[in-house]
């Protein structure tokens, strides 16, 4: 059986990487017109078209990348999977995903089905601190949001501002006298959490303010129901605060309903700021300010650096942190 | 190697089904007492043990299902995969999402994906219709939600009751008095849409309405701007209205944002009803009246049926309509 040409001996007989072969198939700028025309040439010498993808693959060349999420009911991770994804099949990649539910179990189970399945690569939003990561046999790997656990300090990863995303929460409530604001977060105080802690901390200290530590709340689950539990279990404790930063939407949302159920003001009594900026903090019955995350650029980046790490390229810079804002709208 | 014991070997010793196998493994009822001790039994001596799936993979098994989902971002599939996995991993399975993001070249080429990857079965949710499915190599497969363009006549295919969930919805505005109601629908007229048409376009006969055909109207996508963009010209071409039955939540909410950016009072002057019941038609602006799909029994009934497709059992019944109810709230 003929071997079928791939992306990537287009890429070594063009003297170029895999990401500039897919930019140049999809035409999207960033290379020379000499890289264009070689690349172009050599795709048509080999005869090599992306949608050969089915039949490269019986050549034990997978094209697969797999996708490792938390929770894909929260439009955040599905967003990013999304972006992930259209780039991906861009660059003649096909993507498994795997939702973890939150689940460590389930999330090592998931390394070792996409290790078996011969990945080229995975990509890992949010995954369980609990899980360890090695990177059985080599695959590359590019993580987003979360620092996994891993003894390696050369990974690659990608992650939201979210020390200033926490700072701009905190001081947004506090321009707005705010003096006793509640933190809803991830009991596990998983690194994009604690980071966005100390932003409300360093908020505080900016305003000559000492955050009262009892009113940093660590849920033992992300969700909706989650926030509003705890509210209601605030306000029936005759807990007093002002504001609340809950460092996801569902949570801010969560926090809201509960406020409004026993008739609190929102934003004249308590003020709320979210984290993610997904649709729901936009069309809900007082929209949330926010701090909005840029999933676009996110999963634009992971793409690229992850075919750089297939394609066996030296990547100088490693770590990533890309810049958020805050999107103000009625709940403060 | 010593082969490794899986489900479907215990599920033989025993006599009885995969599925049984797994709720006997869940503890979650509906066998009897002798089955239980059976299978408890042959667990024992075999030293099964459902965490054990990494290993049994390596012997040539994967025991890993593919679900191929159109949209991961829209809440109402995504909840269903959820339930989809939930069970499978309660039954020692791991799921692989593959979101095609409505790509019809993109199915395609999960499809061999997920067959190379020797998947054990597949569920098809909302799958493209333009899509040939003949289940190659005879890997075991449901549908759910959007019937095949296949020339079996076979398949397992689980469904809502769309054209009541359409006549209710548009029984509903009727009732309020509407005689012009806008369908905001699929163009591409999938079977689920197609349903809801026809149960839509039976209310109004039902009322001695006739329905004008212009009301009906295909959208080349399925999304908020779509919807958005659509009621706004339909006001700016002065076409009259007063409801609106959209054919998602989503949809719905794009008619939402459209009728009040203009001054159009919901429900005063134009009604809207949805359909799916994803949070954010509770949580919205002006919450949505829609048309409720379970999902969590979709899902369970998914993972049954697809487990005994895979034990190599007959089905009966093949084809399953669920129950749908109208969900009351401010939009009509």
């Amino acid at each position: 059986m003929k071997k079928q040409v791939t992306i990537k001996d287009i890429a070594k007989l063009a003297g170029v990487s895999v990401a500039t072969v897919s930019r140049v198939i999809n035409g999207n700028g960033r290379y020379s017109k000499d890289t264009e025309e070689r690349v172009l040439r050599i795709i048509k010498e080999h005869n090599y078209s992306p949608n050969m993808l089915g039949k490269g693959l019986r050549t034990n060349k997978t094209n697969t990348i797999g996708i490792v999420v938390p929770d894909i009911t929260n439009e955040f991770f599905a967003r990013i999977i999304q972006e992930v994804e259209k780039n991906l099949f861009r660059a003649g990649y096909t993507t498994l995903v795997c939702n973890t539910s939150e689940n460590p179990e389930l999330e090592k189970r998931y390394l070792e089905v996409l290790n078996l399945n011969r990945v080229s690569g995975t990509i890992y939003i949010a995954g369980d601190t609990r899980v360890k990561h090695e990177e059985p046999r080599g695959i590359p790997a590019v993580y987003i949001d979360r620092w996994p656990s891993t003894t390696r300090k050369d990974i690659v990863f990608i992650e939201s501002d979210n020390f200033e995303g926490g700072r701009l929460a905190a001081q947004e409530m506090l321009k707005c006298g705010c003096r006793r604001i509640i933190f809803l977060t991830d009991e596990r105080r998983t690194s994009a959490h604690q980071s966005r802690c100390e932003g409300y901390i360093r908020a505080h200290r900016e305003f000559g303010v000492v955050p009262d530590e009892r009113f940093i709340i660590g849920l033992s689950e992300i969700s909706f129901d989650a926030a509003y539990n705890e509210v209601i279990r605030l306000i029936d404790n005759n807990v007093k605060f002002d504001g609340i930063f809950a460092s996801t939407d569902w949570l801010a949302l969560g926090s809201l309903v509960a406020l409004e159920s026993r008739g609190i003001k929102v934003p004249e009594q308590v003020k709320i700021v979210g984290f993610d900026n997904i649709s729901i903090s936009k069309h809900c019955s007082t929209p949330i300010t926010t701090i909005n995350q840029n999933v676009t650029q996110m999963g634009e980046l992971a793409v690229d650096l992850l075919l750089k790490l297939i394609d066996g390229k030296e990547i100088d810079k490693k770590y990533y942190v890309l810049p958020v804002e805050l999107v103000k709208r009625s709940t403060t």
